[in-house]
């Protein structure tokens, strides 16, 4: 179990992978971003992107997915208030596979409830050519090890 | 159909309703954000929030269906390189009913690409009861209106 205090400024791990399918791609988009060029494969053909790519808030998605499993359900997680500077970087396609990438930059305790602390990240999603698809800072809320 | 030049800055529009029930926010946590208190009710009891929350990505994601089938669909969108200083500040909970809002705060023609430009956005998403539950500012790229 992770607390606030065993998150090491500094440390990267690497998380995942997770194979999108094109099935999922159209799955997600037609509830949540359906853009042509998202669910209509024919139709993407047409777009600047060439083919079917994925809704930006699915990579974003599926990197949530790779870091609960492998950093937040073995912790003290209180939630997230927000993240900084998300920047989709290169088109996420049907059978691609995707790792990620977090780096802890900073814990700093609550000034105001000695129970928790922020941890803060930058994070990295990356396809199998190595080609980074998306990349985001954010923050953490976890409980402090009880004493 | 709405082409870069057709955005006014200044100008806001109020989009959805959406409601979101118990059902999608544990089928969307459970494949991707699976922490207690997105998926286990009882569980969801007994954290911070004293109930099952909806992930911030649902939450996001809830927004760009709103904000696609209102805005985007009808529209020359060419995608998207990102947001900035994203807040979750209150919890979506089953049965909360979302409204959003999107204010044009800057439009700006590409430096390179005479056929696309950038429309810089604002925008939050609201619940029933008028709260903030998210803001967050984003950027579109657009196509030009044709000669």
């Amino acid at each position: 179990m992770r607390w606030f205090e065993d998150f090491e400024v500094g440390s990267s791990t690497d998380i995942g992978p997770v194979t999108v399918t094109e099935d999922e791609i159209v799955a997600f988009a037609q509830q949540y971003d359906p853009q042509p060029f998202h669910i209509d494969p024919e139709a993407a053909k047409d777009s600047p992107f060439g083919g079917l790519i994925a809704s930006g808030w699915h990579t974003a998605a599926l990197f949530m997915g790779m870091f609960v499993r492998a950093i937040l359900l073995d912790s003290a997680s209180l939630g997230s208030p927000g993240i900084e500077e998300l920047r989709w970087t290169a088109p996420v396609r049907p059978g691609d596979t995707l790792t990620g990438r977090t780096t802890i930059t900073d814990a700093q305790p609550s000034q105001t409830n000695p129970g928790r602390g922020t941890i803060f990240t930058t994070n990295e999603v990356l396809n199998q050519n190595g080609e980074v698809v998306m990349r985001f800072k954010a923050r953490g809320f976890f409980a402090r090890r009880p004493a």
